[in-house]
């Protein structure tokens, strides 16, 4: 690929990537999107959106990058929470180490790769050939390789300054989020699964045996885990309805646009009429409560349970310690924020779930190798010879100068973009069938998957396929890889310098965008007639941004020394990263749930993974280049950042798998000194109510102290329990709440047909 | 190699073995060597040895392997402990399940092999080459290779049926064990490092402060651990000198030898004589007291303590959480049997511990890839063409049969084993500086250093030099491994029998004659005129024999398929084990200490990588065999097995690692009923007293509850517990006490050079 291809290739994706940037500054502006560009906004600030037609609205302005930027990291952290600040924090990792990288490469390597050979090789600048800015281009045992070696020492002696400076801070921004924010009911709450059936107890019994029996002193009360069957789930949708249709009343946005009558569409009554079919509804239930439905209980009833304790610390002990002998009954984790509870995964059987993990695993790598397909394909496309010679056909279009340069700088990043693109929910898929119990920990771990694979396909399989014909070929000769790499890694930079290009900056343009939420938004009210819902605004997808980021961190790590050229493309990627990015955390995205920061171990261990490839590829160089100091320097380097790493593995990773005892006791202490405990405690059972918020008065049970529970008293006491209406007894009673709530639909419905 | 060749080693190694053991039987009866073949019993029984003089005690009996197999195996638990029991349990299981491949192969698969190829090649049978017993012998493509397969199905069916049920009954000996056996300090103990030095308060306050403030309600007192320096060496010498003539006094063994007078042989004295030193020197301590070592005791303090709590659960749960944000601070464990401290590396600043762990990793691999070099050369003699090649002048001499069977049968593993011996001692010395806190942590650390050399050294480099020039080659291309493994193993066979003949049958004779004790202990007794000296009774080797033992079934597995015939030889190896290990922990060794079985999943794990190693390379064969059914099901048949091994590693690997919740707390529980709480408590101190018994005062401290600390009550409290003349303040007074006892030994001397 010549310098002018480069600059084709650069020209249409700046094109492009202004385009669309100006097309989103001024879509932004239009009322009718405001719910695609302004989402959060929308659930969290209940903000009105000024509808003032004006000419300012159809001009593009670059003005809401300067106001991503206003925001402070306090703003940040309190509107979007600590996930997002880690997020952005690793991007302005990105910006600090290769703004460092481009000063050293840009002005001390690349004009040594340039001038590396005798200058009559070179050829007018355009009509270059990239692989002359490469350390390719360098002479055998050349004088130089110390700069080359010196760099890699400066890049990776910042990069591990600046990683450490970041992992510190941003542990110490965990702790302080988790002990200064509001008292969060999954600190004090425990999710207990594998608990063993007996004939002669059901499991709120034995639950609640188990901990007044060993836990006595901290129990605070449980709430079971019902197995949601296929009645539920219609209920479950109805409830869904009946929700929007409330929600119509009590919603204050959009008041100007239909003011005092808010039609419902499916129908046309108003809703005052629904408000009487409400109560209603509420009446039926109130009337047709009947006493017992034990038996029905104790057939949904799952062999888990959400467990409350008095104090964090109790909490913290209890999931961290073994329970019972058994490793596979009573398995006890910290639960997840309520809402982050993934309820339907909770039902599933304990023991199923390590085989769950296994067969996920494997699925994953199966999907990994099968990728290979069109991997290859692409690759192909970027080597032009090969594919004139398998297709003759078309020689004589890409004879064509123009047509050539497409073919090889563009098309084939685009080709692997859009298969790409059905990666991350093919991953999801894999990630919930592994079986986890919070939205999070899927996204995390569905994080870790899509990580792996881009990684894999995009810099490995692309470099080897480029170098060897079948890549199984070099994973069996582990001791080849680094030549292997160092042969490949400068041939392939100028298909990572366009995939930078295309890839990078035009996943941001769409990113900002937002196009498929715009056309579905356009569909949805023009054509559907269908109104705004606050409560559908999409979360962060981090399964698919920060596998993205890291990967542009990896091959700037991998090309910075050897070819640099690709730096300065990159450094453009992560600033128009940060002002879109911090644009979208702050209109678009909400969080609904909040890890504290516990991707960031996984970022901290891929950087060091794409330092040390950096090296070992390096070494490989300097081992073709028969520069012997160079590789002795290099080796030292690896073991000091591998040092490095387990070092901070050491010194901070704990903290991201549970919190100290010390810390526990200390909220613990001032909570109960200013009086709020109580108040926490009685929220808790509330909060991790399976069964939608309107029906909360099914959850509430009264909180029973341990005195409740004393000889004969007490087995009477837990029949009263199962027989008392309000207890979590699914089945009949909410059986009965869904078909009056159909009931409802119907006669709306024959209303509407009798008008 | 042929029959004949075989056939000679074997001869000698089964003369050699019965004169070993027939003189082991002689041996035994002598009252001199009581101690050597006894010593637990002199220890821990003070059992009385009859001295008759009969000619029995002249004649070889095997009546000790009767007796040795007489004892159940609850007598064994209550003699020499569950770690015992576990690794007879692992000689059980290498019996069934080598008798079951035994019957399987031998009369299944070694007709098939020797009959593999056409009758005419074979030779008359004790001439016969041993590869026409091997799988190398079977025709390609042959259509009784699923005969093989099948075998290889039944041993790893009955191999992981066997498995599973050793784990589960020695996961429920370990509970049981763990809840019968006596109250034990290190239940309540936890151990405490990484405190963080502060100007204001010594280290003691510190520690006392933080676990009054955040265990308040558990916590009951420490012991802090103290830096011991040259003069503290010295002075324990000294008092080792003064325990052993206590000892003479005491000790009611061997009463009719010398009865009534205890000469002392460096003095001549009676001990009526040192009964009065020790009065003197009591009294002189007693007189010498001096009430102000604050500041030397604060110099001395280590940032490590144990910390006692009221309950099993509470010290268990200090155990498990995380203390301080910062987890290099506060780090707490278990503490270790009072026994088994390791009390040299207590003081280790517990930041250095990674990088130790770190480097004695490194330094262990390049240990064991230096030992390349004499396996090398061993490797080449059993291939005697090649030697004949390299060593011209060999060929008069190797051209005799008898040397030539001799050499190839016999030498080479008589040098392989002479080389083994310096290993466990090096390996011992690596895992001391990697810094556990126990004898048992470094034994078990030793015992799987040990385990990654022998199968490397002994089993990989045979194999693979045996068949590539260079290993590192194969290392390099793991594809290549099955194939190549397959090739060599088979060839190798005929090396691995010899193996089990000289090294298997050798080690047990050796073990069970003790040599070096027997030698050792003729010279103390008859040459220097030394004591039996009871103390000095030897603990099991487990981090020679363990490995030994795996070694073993690690062959036994690869080669029951390929080359059956190494079966009876490895069963008889197996037999006589059981009989001489049994014999050898009842009578010799002595249990100070207690792991609980901790090395069973050790030997799991590695029984598992034996049984995937030979699947993996029976499928090497048969891709060589070119049978495409039966390595269709071989694959399937490592998968099964990786996936038992994940279940048994999800179902009892956690009992191994804590203790549940549940047990802790019935322990307790039932403590506290019986009111021997009370009395336990009041052990815990003395029991972690860093300095010997006998100064046991120095100690004692009175157990404080947590009402002492109050205001300033506590400050003043703190002052005086420094002055307090009992407190463990060691410099001054241990000082003055050295010195008095080196005082007594000068006295004496000079009383003897007086007469």
């Amino acid at each position: 690929m010549k310098i002018y291809a480069l600059l084709t290739s650069a020209g249409i994706n700046i094109g492009l990537c202004a385009l669309f940037l100006s097309l989103y500054s001024v879509l932004r502006k239009q009322p009718g999107n405001v719910s695609v560009y302004f989402g959060r906004r929308l659930a969290q600030e209940h903000g009105r959106y000024r509808d003032s037609f004006s000419l300012e609205r159809f001009v593009p302005s670059p003005s809401w990058i300067v106001k991503a930027c206003q925001y402070t990291e306090e703003e940040i952290l309190s509107i979007a929470g600590l996930d997002a600040v880690v997020f952005l924090r690793l991007v302005v990792f990105s910006i600090r180490i290769f703004s460092i990288a481009a000063v050293v490469c840009v002005f001390g390597i690349l004009p040594l790769n340039y001038f590396g050979q005798d200058m009559q090789h070179h050829a007018h600048i355009p009509s270059e050939s990239l692989d002359a800015f490469t350390i390719g281009n360098v002479k055998m045992r050349s004088q130089w390789l110390w700069v080359h070696c010196l760099a890699l020492y400066i890049v990776s002696f910042s990069a591990c300054v600046l990683l450490y400076y970041e992992y510190k801070s941003i542990a110490g921004m965990r702790l302080v989020y988790f002990t200064r924010s509001p008292p969060n009911p999954s600190h004090f709450t425990v999710l207990v699964r594998g608990i063993p059936k007996s004939t002669e107890e059901p499991f709120t019994v034995a639950v609640k045996n188990f901990f007044t029996k060993y836990h006595g002193s901290s129990y605070l009360s449980h709430q079971m885990v019902y197995r949601v069957g296929k009645i539920q789930k219609i209920m479950t949708n109805a409830e869904k309805v009946y929700k929007k249709f409330v929600h119509l009343k009590d919603t204050d946005f959009d008041q100007r646009h239909r003011p005092h009558i808010y039609r419902c569409r499916l129908c046309g009554g108003t809703s005052n009429t629904f408000q009487l079919y409400r109560n209603e509804s509420d009446l039926s239930v109130k009337k047709t409560d009947l006493g017992h439905s034990h038996s029905n209980t104790e057939e949904k009833e799952c062999a888990a349970a959400f467990v409350f304790f008095r104090t964090r610390y109790a909490a913290s002990v209890a999931s961290q310690v073994l329970q019972a002998s058994n490793p596979m009954l009573w398995v006890t984790d910290l639960a997840p924020d309520p809402h982050d509870v993934y309820w339907s995964n909770l039902w599933l059987p304990y023991r199923q779930l390590w085989i769950r993990r296994i067969g996920t695993l494997l699925a994953s790598i199966v999907f990994m190798f099968l990728f290979l397909v069109p991997v290859t394909f692409v690759q192909g496309l970027s080597q032009l010879d090969q594919l004139q010679q398998k297709f003759p056909f078309l020689k004589g279009i890409l004879k064509k100068t123009f047509v050539s340069q497409l073919v090889t700088g563009y098309l084939p990043s685009v080709i692997l973009q859009l298969f790409l693109y059905i990666v991350p929910p093919t991953m999801m898929l894999f990630s919930a069938l592994e079986g986890p119990t919070s939205h999070s920990g899927r996204k995390n771990s569905a994080c870790l998957k899509v990580l792996y694979f881009t990684i894999w396909n995009v810099f490995f399989v692309n470099v080897l396929s480029g170098s060897v014909i079948s890549q199984l070929n070099v994973i069996s000769s582990p001791k080849e890889i680094p030549t292997q790499l160092a042969k490949a890694v400068p041939r392939q930079a100028t298909f990572f310098i366009t995939y930078v290009l295309t890839s990078g900056w035009a996943s941001l343009s769409s990113e900002v965008m937002q196009l498929f939420s715009l056309v579905w938004n356009f569909f949805k009210k023009y054509v559907f007639g269908g109104k705004d819902d606050p409560a559908s605004v999409p979360t962060f997808p981090y399964h698919t941004e920060v596998p993205r980021v890291l990967l542009f961190g990896l091959l700037g790590f991998t090309c910075s020394v050897l070819a640099p050229l690709i730096l300065p493309f990159l450094l453009v990627y992560f600033l128009l990263g940060y002002a879109v990015y911090r644009n979208q955390l702050l209109n678009v995205y909400c969080s609904k749930y909040e890890t504290g920061g516990l991707l960031w171990p996984t970022m901290h261990n891929t950087t060091v993974f794409s330092l040390v490839l950096a090296q070992i590829i390096a070494l490989g160089v300097f081992g073709i280049k028969e520069s012997s100091v160079a590789s002795g320097f290099t080796v030292v380097l690896v073991i000091l950042t591998l040092l490095f790493n387990e070092y901070c593995r050491q010194r901070f990773h704990p903290v991201f798998k549970s919190f100290s005892a010390q810390d526990l006791i200390e909220m613990d202490i001032e909570d109960e000194q200013s009086g709020r405990m109580e108040e926490i405690q009685q929220q808790l059972h509330p909060a991790y109510c399976q069964f939608p918020p309107y029906t909360q008065d099914v959850c509430d049970v009264e909180i029973e102290g341990p005195s409740d529970v004393d000889g004969q008293d007490s087995s009477r006491g837990l029949e009263n329990d199962f027989s008392h209406p309000t207890l979590p007894g699914f089945p009949l009673s909410r059986l009965r709440r869904a078909v009056s709530l159909l009931s409802i639909l119907v006669k709306l419905q024959n209303r509407r047909s009798l008008k």
